[in-house]
C-alpha cells in the first residue's frame, strides 16, 4: 500500500513544512517539496491512494506514554481493555501507547511481562509498548530490570506511594536506580508521599470528610513536593535519569525546574486533567444522579489541585518553559456504576483514574487555540519528546523518511464535541465522559498507522490486532 | 542543477535519519529513503550529481547569528570583509551569517543599513542578513525599527556599555523594547555595564595595570550579571522578548535561567571563546614577537573568564539545560600588527575581537566528541535554533523540503587542525589564529550553498557574489 | 536629676524582663530586680522622681532612622522644620532621629551639613545625628566621605534616581563604594531606576493620566526591583555594606534576602506606609475639597504598591525573616495646600512625601497587637537595631546601664487615635494626617530623653533645644 | 551570697556594656554603672565577694541544648555520667545543658523520662533539663507530649533515621507535628536518611570498605538534604515548628535558608565539629595505636563532610546570615578501647559521638577571634538564642535583673590548650580528646552558677548537685 498525503502542512517538533508524504507500506518513504511530482517523476500516479490534507496538519501520531488499560484494582479492572482502549486512542489520533506492566508487591515481574503482552497481543488498534513497574524492590528486580531491557523495556516506574502494593522504600528506591545508572534504563517515579496520605486519610475519614472532594485534600501539594525533592536526590545521589509521572503541583514543578536548572537529568510529565480540571470544581460536582458522589469521575492520582493556588496556570506555563516534557494520559477509566461507586461513603475506596487516552490530542491543540503553546510545541509535547524520552524516535515521533507511517491529519477548521450524548464523542468503555462538555476548535480527520488509515472521516477502519509491539531502546533524551 | 546526497545520516535538531536529501535548483526537494530511488523511479539516474556521503553527517548549514564583517572601530576596520569573512564562514560550514549593521551613536541609521547593503552585496561567499545595532536611541530609531522590520531585520541590538559610542540608557531602552513589544522584533542586548567598566578601567591604567590581561579584571563578572538582570527587568516591565549576545558569566547565565524559569521569553548566545578560553591562559600568555602583550589576541568583550570560577564548566552545562540556546561566534577579527598593537601600553586601546566564524562548526562539534552535548544538540545550537530564533527556519537550519539547500557533510572520522601553519586551516583574514593549536576530532568535507557545491575536498569552489541577502521574519521561537 | 522607673516590663530585643530602671542625669545607671531597692538601700527613696509602670512596657526610645526636616524640595520645604518635627517625633515614643544633610548636584557637601547644623541646634526637642546625602559624586565627595566621619557622620546616601538632583551614576556610586569600603562607612541607596521612571512618567503625561494615582504606576515594581539588585551587585563588587532605603516592592525583598543568604553585607528598612497603606487605595481616593487630588496625600517614593499583588503582606513577613531590620518613616511631610497642590494637573509635580514621625512607634506596635511581629522584635526594628545599624548602640538603642536616659513608657491597655479632629493625635505641621482614621491599640504614656522627662499624661513637658547633635561610630551590625 | 563583678565588659547579644553585674543569692539583682556604688550607696562594700573583671568579658552562662550524657548504645554507655559530664561543661563555662531523654522504639516514655531525672539528680554540677526523645510514634507518644510539656518538657526530638531503634516513618512524624503544632511545643529533628544510608552501608561492608572514613561516605549530604527538606515540608504541611540538630552539609543549609525566606519557622543548630573538622582529615588520620581505625575518633552523625565541597566554610556563613541560629555539641563520648574499637573491622559498629561539652564557648570563641563571627553573636548563639529557643530565656541567656546568676567570666588573653597532656585541658571521661591539639586565644576564668562560683583560676570549687532541674516553658523564638 502506498499512499501519498498533499497539500498538507506537516508540522515537526521545530517548525512546519509545506511538503508531500509518500507512505511505502508501513513506512513514511519520503518528504518531497509539494506538487506530487518528482524530477518529473509523477508520485501521485504511482501510489495506491492520494489523501488532499490541503489546509490541513500533517503531524506525526500522537504518542501516549502513559497508559493503564484492563489494570487490575482492589478486585476490578480499569475499563478500557487494551481492545477498547486502544481503539479509542486510534480516534483520538495517538497511534502508540505505552502501558504499565503492573507488578504488585510479591507478583513475579516476568511473569507479569508475558501476561501483559498475552493481553495486549492481537487485541491492539494501534502500537504499544512497556514500561514495567516495579514494586517493593527485591534483589529479583534488579535483574528484571536487565532482562527486561532486552525486551526493549526501557524504563521502570517505583512508587513512594501505596504501601505494601506498589511502594518501595528510599533504600529500594536506591538500589532501582543504581541499577538504571548502570544499564542506561530511565527511572520513572509515582512521586507522592504515601506515609503521609495515609494518615490524613485515616483521619479524614475518621473524622467524616468521606465524600470525593477529600480525597484530594488529603494528598496536598506539600505530599508531591516532598516526594518529587525527594526522589530528585535519590537520583542525584545515583546519578540515574528520573522522569516524574503526572506532575500536578506547581510546587512540584519548582523543585524539577531547580534541578534541571543545575543540570540533572530530571524530566516530567503532566496530564489534561491538570491543565484544565481542578479541586474546586470537584467539590462543586453534584448530579441528580450521583449527588455529591458525582466528584468521584474526577477521582485521580495525583488528585486534582485548586485552581485558587494556580497549579494550572502553572502546569501551562511548565510546558512552555520545557520544565514539563511530556504530556500523557495516566488513562486509567472506571465506570461509575460497579466500580467507583465502591468508594460511597469512603473516598478511598474509589478506585483512582480517569479515561483520557480519546481527547489528548484534541485537548492540547485546543491549548495552541487558546496561545498557551505553540503548533510545533503541541506536535513536541504529544508525540516528538515522548518518543525521544522513551527510546522510540526515529520509527515514532517525526514526519521523516524511515520513521513509521504513523500519521495524522488535523483539521485547524474541524470542531470536536467531547461526551456522552448524540454528536459527541467518546470512545473509550465508560459509563461516564470526564471531559463532557468540553469544545475543540479542530478535528482529527484521518489516521493513519504504520500506513494503514485506522480511522477516517469520523469512522473506524481498523481491525483488532492492528496494533504491534514495539521494543523500545534508551532513551534518546539523555546526553 | 540537481544534486543527491546518498547513504548519510541525516542530523536534524531532534535527533537523526538515514536518509538520501534531493537538492533541485536551490531548495531542498525530497529527503527520501536511502536506496537512491523512489516508487521505482531511478533518482541518482536523474540528478546531475551524487555525492556518496556513507559514513557522514548530513547537516544543514550553520548560521552564525553574530558577526562583525569589516566593522569600523577606532579609525581601522575588523579585518575580514564580507568577502574574506564570508569565505572563511564557508570554510567551516557556516552557510549563513547575520551581520551587524553599525549605527554610532549621532549617523543615520537607514543610511547604515544602506551602507551595509553596499559592503555586502556582491561580495559573499554565502548568504547573509542583518540585524541593526541602535546606539543612543532616538524618536527616529523608533520609527527606524518599523522600516527595518519590511526590510527584513528584525532584530535590533542596544548597548548597555560604550557611553557616547554605542550605549543607550535605560530609559532609552524601555523606549525601544516598548516598540520592540508592539512590531514583534527581537531586542538584542550588549549587557555589560559600561558606567562601572569606564571607572574600573580608568583606575587600572591610573595604576600601571596595562597589559591585556586587565581588559578582563577591570570587566569583571559582576558588570554583566548586573546589566544581564537589568535588560531582563526592562524587558519584563515592557513585555519585549529579550536576547543577550556573547554571554561569559556564570552569574549571567543563572539570572536567564531564574527569568526563563518564570515563563519570560529570555534567549541568550554564547560563543566559542566562552567555553574554551580562559583569562589565566590570557594571563599567562607570552611570546617572542609580542612578549606579555600576547594576551591582545584574545581581548574580546564581554571577556573571557577564570577557569578556577568555572565559568567554561557553566557555560557549556548552560547549552546542555537551555538556559543557552544558540551559540555564534562574535567574529570580530583584528591583526595584531597594526590594528591589536594599537593598545600596547593601554589595553583599552585594544580592538576588542576574536576571529572564529571558520571554525564555530569545528569547535561546537568538539564538544559532542567530548561529551558534553549531543550530535542533534549540534545542529540545534549552531543552525536550527539560529534559524528559528531569527526568523529563518524552513528556509534555514533544517533539512527538509523546501528548505535551501544548504547542506553540510560533515566526517566523524576526519580531523582538523587550526593554526597558520603548513596542514592548518584559517582562511581567515587574520595575521595570527586565535584557535592556533586547537584539534578537532572531525572535518567539514561538503560545503552546499543553495545547491552550489562551494567547498570540497578542502578546495574552495564558489564565487564572490555567490552568497545573497536574506529577509528575515519574526523569531519563531516565541510563544 | 534622679529618676527610678519601677515595677514594669523592660522590653529588650532579645525579650522582657521584669526590673526597675533608674536614671541618674542624663544616663541610666542601673536596671534592677523590682522592688524599688538594693542589698537593703532603699533606691526609691534617694530620688528625685518614682514612676510606677506597672502593667506596663519599659522601652528604649524610638530610633528614626529616616527623616527629612525641612528639607527643601522645587522651592519649597517640607512642611515640618526641625523644632516642629522633632517634637512630634517626642511625641510619638521617638528619642533619636537621623535626619539627612541633602546635598543637591553641585552644591558644596560640607557647606550643606554646617547648614543642616545650624537648622537643628538649639531647635530640637529630641536627640539628633546626621546622614549626608552625596548627589553626583565628585572626588570631593570622596574627601567629604572621609572628613564626615569624623564628624560622627558614618552613613552616606546615594541616588539611583533624579537625574541631574540627586543621581550619580553607576561609575560614581562605584566610586563611593570603593571608599566605603575602605574607611568602613555605611552606603545608604535609594534604589529605583529613574532613568526608566523619568520616560513612564513623561508618557504619563503626555497620555494625559496626571493624577496622583499615576505617581506609583509610574514607579513600577519592577523599576525598584532592578536598582536594588543593582546597587546590591555593585556593593558586590566593592566590598561595602549597602543599606537599602524605604523598600516597597516583593521583589526588591527577595533580591535582599538572596544576597543575604550569600552573606552580603546588605541591609534594608521598610517605612510604616508600605505595610499599611497601597496603591488601591491611592486610586479611589477622594474628597469633596480635593476630589480625585486626594490621593496627593499619600504620594512618596518608592510609591505606594498594589495590595493584590501582596508587596504590604510580603513587607511584614520580611520583618519577620530578618530580610528587613529596621522600620523608618522617611517623614517627609507637605501640606496640601500650597505644596502638594503644585502637582494639579501634573503628578510629577506633587513634592514627595508623607509624615509619619509622631506615629511610627504606635503604627508598628499594632503590628504587635495584629500578630505579625512580637514583642521584642517591636523594639528591635524601632531602635535597637537602627541603633546597631548607624553605630549609635551602647548609647541608643537599649535599657542598660551606661546608655541615655532615652525610655518610654508604653501602655498596652491605652488607645490612640490618630487624625486631625478632637480627641485624636498629630501634632506634625500638616494640614492633613496621612494616618488619618488609624485606631492603636496602645499609648505613649511617657517619653523621658537623656533623663528629662518631656511627654507625659499626654503633655509636652520639654523645650527646645532639649535634643543634642549625637556623634555616630561606624555600624555595629557588620561582622 | 552576694557578689559583684566590677569592672568587666558585659557582653549581650546585641552588643556591649561596661557595668557592673550584683549577683544576690541564686539570681542577678542588678547591673550597675560601673564604679561599685549605686547613687552613693557603697555596693561594693555591702556584698560577700567582689570580683575584679577589668579587662575581661563577662557573659551569660553558655546553654548547650544538645547532650546525651550517660547515653545507653549497643550494648555500652556514652562515657561520660550526668557527673562527669556537667562538671566537664562547667569546666568549660556552660552553666546549662539540655539532655535528651531517651526513648527507643518500645520503651515507655514516661518511664524513660523518670529513668533520666534519677539519673541525674543529685549528680549535675550545672543546672540541666530534658528534651524527650520519641522514637516509633505511637498514639501514647502523642499523649506523652501533652504530659510532659507540664513538666517543663517543651521539646520533643523525633529521627528520620536508624530504623527499629529511633526512626519514625513519615506518617508518625506528621502525627507528632500536628500534636506540636496544637500544644506549641518544638519538634526537633535528626534529619537523615536512614532507608538509604542502611543500603550505602551494608554496600560498603560488603565491598570491604569497612574503616572509619567509610562512615562519613555512606552518609552523603543528598541523604542529609533530602531529610532536611522533607522535615520543612511535613512541618509546613502541619504548621509544626522545626529545629533541625547537627546541621553539617552546606546543601542543608540551603534548604533551611529557603524556607525562613518564606517565613517558615524552621531552626537549625550545627557544631563546633561541623565548623572545624573534615571528612579529608578523617580519611588521613592514622597513628601507631590505631592504625587507620584512628579516624573512629570522629565518628559521629551527620558525620564529617568534605573540606573541598565547602561545608565548614558555609556553615560559618550560615552562622553569620542566622540560616543557623544556635550552637551545641551533640554531646556524646565514647572511649576508643573498650567502646569505638568495637567498630574495628566494620565502622558500622563503632559507637557515633564526640566529645565536646567542654570545649564549645572555646572553639566558638575563636571563631570571633578567626573574625568569623561578632562577640555578641558569639554569646547570641552558644547562650541566648538557646535560651530563647527553648523556653529559657529570662531566667538563662541574658545578663539582666531576674536572671540565674549563671556568669562567666572570659579573659580575651588567656590561652586554652586542648587535649590529653601535660597542661592541657581535657576533663570529659574519655580515654582521647577528640579537639587534641587545638589552641584558644582566650580563658574561661571564672565560672558561677547560680551565684556560686563553681570554678576559678583553673580549680573546680563545685559540688556534685549543685545542678538544678529547671522546667522549660514554649519557645520563644517563634511569631
Amino acid at each position: 500500500m502506498k499512499t501519498l498525503i498533499t497539500g498538507g502542512t506537516v508540522v515537526n517538533a521545530t517548525g512546519t513544512a509545506q511538503a508531500d508524504v509518500l507512505i511505502d507500506g508501513e513506512a513514511i518513504a519520503a518528504v518531497l517539496a509539494p506538487g506530487s511530482q518528482l524530477l518529473g517523476f509523477d508520485v501521485a500516479g504511482n501510489v495506491d491512494r492520494v489523501i488532499d490534507a490541503r489546509g490541513r496538519y500533517v503531524i506525526p501520531g500522537g504518542i501516549d506514554a502513559h497508559t493503564h488499560m484492563e489494570m487490575p484494582f482492589g478486585g476490578t479492572f480499569a475499563s478500557d481493555t487494551f481492545e477498547t482502549g486502544s481503539r479509542a486512542a486510534a480516534w483520538g489520533g495517538t497511534t502508540s501507547i505505552v502501558d504499565f506492566v503492573v507488578q504488585y508487591a510479591g507478583e513475579n515481574i516476568l511473569d507479569q511481562y508475558n501476561l501483559w503482552h498475552q493481553k495486549a497481543a492481537g487485541n491492539c488498534a494501534v502500537d504499544y509498548g512497556f514500561h514495567q513497574i516495579l514494586s517493593d524492590v527485591q534483589d529479583s528486580s534488579l535483574t528484571a530490570m536487565d532482562e527486561l531491557l532486552t525486551e526493549g523495556v526501557s524504563s521502570f516506574k517505583l512508587f513512594m506511594a501505596y504501601k505494601g502494593v506498589f511502594l518501595s522504600d528510599d533504600g529500594q528506591i536506591v538500589k532501582a536506580m543504581q541499577r538504571a545508572s548502570e544499564n542506561g534504563s530511565l527511572m520513572m517515579m509515582h512521586a507522592e508521599n504515601g506515609s503521609v496520605i495515609d494518615v490524613l486519610v485515616q483521619q479524614s475519614i475518621a473524622r467524616g470528610d468521606t465524600t470525593p472532594y477529600f480525597h484530594g485534600t488529603t494528598r496536598p501539594w506539600q505530599a508531591e513536593e516532598e516526594a518529587t525533592h525527594r526522589a530528585i536526590m535519590l537520583a542525584n545521589l545515583t546519578g540515574a535519569p528520573l522522569y516524574i509521572v503526572h506532575v500536578s503541583a506547581k510546587q512540584a514543578v519548582e523543585q524539577i525546574a531547580l534541578a534541571r536548572d543545575k543540570g540533572q537529568n530530571v524530566f516530567a510529565e503532566t496530564c489534561p486533567q491538570y491543565l484544565y480540571l481542578s479541586l474546586e470544581e470537584q467539590l462543586g460536582a453534584t448530579s441528580e444522579q450521583w449527588g455529591d458522589f458525582e466528584g468521584a469521575k474526577w477521582v485521580c492520582s495525583t488528585p486534582l489541585r485548586s485552581r485558587a493556588e494556580g497549579h494550572q496556570h502553572h502546569m501551562w506555563q511548565g510546558l512552555r518553559t520545557n520544565d514539563l516534557q511530556v504530556i500523557s494520559t495516566d488513562h486509567c477509566p472506571f465506570c461509575m456504576k460497579g466500580q467507583k461507586d465502591m468508594g460511597i461513603g469512603d473516598f478511598s475506596k474509589i478506585p483512582n483514574g480517569i479515561g483520557s487516552v480519546e481527547h489528548r490530542m484534541d485537548l492540547i491543540y485546543q491549548g495552541v487555540v487558546m496561545g498557551e503553546i505553540s503548533l510545533p510545541r503541541w506536535v513536541e509535547l504529544t508525540s516528538t519528546t515522548p518518543a525521544r524520552m522513551f527510546g522510540m524516535y526515529g520509527k515514532k515521533g517525526v514526519i521523516q523518511p524511515g520513521a513509521d507511517g504513523d500519521v495524522v491529519i488535523y483539521d485547524p477548521n474541524g470542531h470536536t464535541s467531547i461526551g456522552m450524548g448524540e454528536g459527541k464523542k467518546n470512545h473509550m468503555n465508560m459509563d461516564y465522559a470526564a471531559w463532557e462538555g468540553f469544545e475543540i476548535d479542530g478535528h482529527v480527520d484521518t489516521v493513519i498507522s504504520r500506513g494503514k488509515v485506522i480511522v477516517d472521516d469520523n469512522q473506524y477502519l481498523g481491525t483488532k490486532g492492528d496494533g504491534k509491539y514495539f521494543k523500545r531502546g534508551l532513551s534518546q533524551y539523555l546526553i
